[in-house]
């Protein structure tokens, strides 16, 4: 069961051999001996015409099951390559909010080909599930529940269940409607399992409901299942009216792509939609280029601060040999502290309201890391015997790291005011600032105590 | 029922007036409108003193709800204000997963006592869940679930979760065990209020069993929950007795966990295990110190390069200019590189044995970076007008971006295979390590064309 941690040869490397083989037995026992999840994943490993070779000559009941366990891009790929009978067969099998999600990706006459052959029912939804924004909680709703009526008795709730059940995606948590379709309630299932079969669902339902807008953020919809701790978040329109669920499994995906998106912005990475494993060479470049060309742009500065003090440098050589310590440890701090807070801002630990209080204990904080490394680098200073130099470092040092810190923390917020993602406040970035203005203190201090001009 | 995004006065504002001016009523309709993990979240913005007053004066059948969903640490300094009598009553209120969270940060005589005041089966089930170690997922299993025997009949096994469906956190998914409480299988409780009466339940259950065992990680729980879309996973021991169940939104918790974690750690900041907002500014400068004081280190190797390179220096001071541009933009790409593996690894995108592959591909990726940024600062030196000094710059650039871009790709998979957190692999590391390699090839580069000695 554990073919995620497994040493020596892996799944993959059986299917490969399997699929170049064209052992179709073998293939199938595979397919038998391990979930469809761990196929998927192993498939991955493959190059495509090998799960080209395996969905086209493989009639097996579990193809369906393991396609709806690919990535996104990977199902999208596989769709452009089977012919149209099949690719409408597998569409057909899958949840309709995955089917949602592959069918968004691909080009519009594809989509419509397919939506034409699929059953008039599957052929709405999914149209409605496509007219909901990107990123939109509608997008990832499923529009499979089943919901009951207040004025019905339990044993009619119950009955109704049995008989929706099958198409619903979950029924742990059941939610009680008008006859308009408005949420009026929820209930567990364990709880109608548990009453007395007259009594009425009114008399059970909870009206505490926590729901999200169909247009709203999908984050927005993560966030509230993660903090009100909900199996299934219902999604409403603006008159309340149920149009879908949100399950806590769906948005473990959600927050899992929200996080790497946050990972990447804060090394200033642009935005990948695809698997590092899937990235072409040609997307990882551009993603990356881009930052590093802005930020070679503010390394200019530091260059430009640097010529100026020439002076200075060709005076005091020694200074030379401090100064990457100093704008080094002063970017350092920086990141540290632009990231406390862009983490605590996406887990909503902290809000932007809370600038203040946060910027007051940072500047206590930032005091005593400056303090210690000024005492630090003075001992550095001293041992190399010039007081003076020692003098001047220390202080250069403990200006640039509180300084460095108040940027790092402060710039998250900033990005937030002007709507901006926090995360944009990446390590690079603000190395690259605390650098040009580093310099600019450390050549300034040392300019001023040892007199240079 | 949006508190988290409300403008205004926020229901911490209210609740504070309401406390500072004794308005017990007050107090009781602000609980009775708002979800207790909204509650909860405010409370964490007041002062402890106004937690304090408000669990002990306010006798609200609501305030055990609230408790339970106060962050743990905050748990815990509460309980050790109350009075024991009603610290029992707040941790008999709490389920066992919750209840042994808070427990395992209290001292050992306290936990007793609090354990010795509890009903004994409860005592009995928060000792054996505090015997597990930290971390491990015997620790955040719940004890609470039903199961059913795979010879009793469909309508039977309904019978006895009816009955036992109170106690039980989830009977979404039960699970079938032998007599000896081994785990034979699972169903869903739709399919069997789907299935006729009369069936065996063991007719009726799935045998692809996905479980963990007490002792494993919590993460490796929260991968399989993750991985096979599980809305709860079996807790098992060695012989495969079911002893606990862990559900999907125990390991949303874990999950963010661990991602601030790495967070943190790929900025150089050690493990905070509370959050930003309750960090004590000691806690903070602690957490921070060590990596700023280790770096410092790194950054003497940069000062002793350039001044070892002084004589290039004095003979061309441009070269001084265009240093920074080198040594931040290898520091940058090498950071982008890190993070994008760091990240992949995390997620289980990528497996340490794809280090080949991925490293094929960081070259073609880092030597077309290095083309890009060769480019531009040619064109920068060039423009300042002297062509040599623009080819040693372009070349230097070319080697530091694609030196970076390796050892930052690199770096996270040794740490890896040394069974250290490849999240250690931490931008200002990075940049720093990058800084001392790039200034010896530039100044290598610059002396060598520029016949410097």
């Amino acid at each position: 069961m554990n073919a995620i941690i497994e040493e020596g040869p892996t799944l993959a490397d059986h299917l490969r051999t399997a699929l170049e083989h064209g052992e179709i037995d073998q293939l199938s026992e595979l397919i038998d001996a391990h979930p469809a999840q761990d196929i998927a994943q192993a498939l991955g490993e493959l190059p495509r015409q090998h799960w080209h070779a395996l969905f086209e000559r493989l009639n097996h009941e579990r193809t369906a099951e393991i396609y709806a366990h690919l990535p996104t891009e990977h199902q999208t790929v596989l769709l452009e390559q089977l012919d149209p009978a099949e690719a409408t067969r597998l569409i057909g099998e899958l949840s309709y909010d995955d089917a949602a999600a592959v069918l968004e990706e691909l080009e519009d006459d594809h989509v419509e080909a397919i939506l034409e052959a699929l059953p008039d029912d599957d052929q709405q939804v999914l149209t409605s599930l496509l007219a909901y924004p990107e990123e939109s909680a509608g997008r990832i709703m499923t529009p499979e529940f089943a919901t009951v009526r207040p004025e019905w008795t339990v044993a009619e709730a119950l009955d109704h269940l049995r008989e929706h059940s099958e198409i619903a995606e979950t029924v742990n948590t059941i939610f009680a409607v008008s006859p308009e379709g408005q949420l009026l309630g929820w209930v567990r299932l364990k709880e109608l399992l548990l009453s007395r079969p007259s009594l009425t669902v009114g008399s059970r339902i909870h009206t505490d409901i926590v729901s999200v807008e169909a247009h709203e953020d999908q984050e927005e919809a993560a966030r509230r299942i993660s903090h009100y701790d909900l199996d299934v978040l219902p999604v409403v329109d603006e008159r309340g009216v149920i149009l879908g669920i949100i399950t806590v499994d769906d948005v473990l995906d959600v927050i899992r792509e929200e996080t790497t998106e946050d990972f990447h912005r804060m090394a200033a990475v642009g935005d990948l939609t695809l698997s590092l494993r899937d990235a072409s060479m040609r997307l990882l470049y551009r993603k990356r280029v881009g930052w590093l060309l802005i930020l070679v742009l503010v390394n200019i500065l530091s260059g430009t601060a640097i010529a100026f003090f020439e002076a200075s440098i060709e005076a005091v050589v020694a200074l030379v040999f401090f100064l990457p310590m100093v704008i080094a440890t002063g970017g350092n701090a920086g990141a540290q502290a632009s990231t406390l807070i862009v983490r605590a801002l996406a887990t909503g630990d902290v809000q932007t309201r809370d600038w203040l209080r946060l910027g007051a204990k940072e500047v206590s904080v930032a005091t005593g890391l400056g303090l210690a490394m000024a005492a630090s680098i003075w001992l550095g200073g001293n041992w190399l015997g010039n007081l003076e130099v020692a003098n001047a470092v220390a202080i250069a040092m403990f200006l640039v790291v509180v300084f460095g810190s108040l940027f790092g923390m402060t710039l998250p917020f900033v990005l937030t005011r002007l709507r901006l993602d926090p995360a944009t406040a990446s390590a690079p970035l603000i190395t690259s600032v605390v650098d040009v203005l580093g310099i600019i203190i450390y050549f300034g201090v040392a300019t001023a105590i040892l007199q240079l001009n």
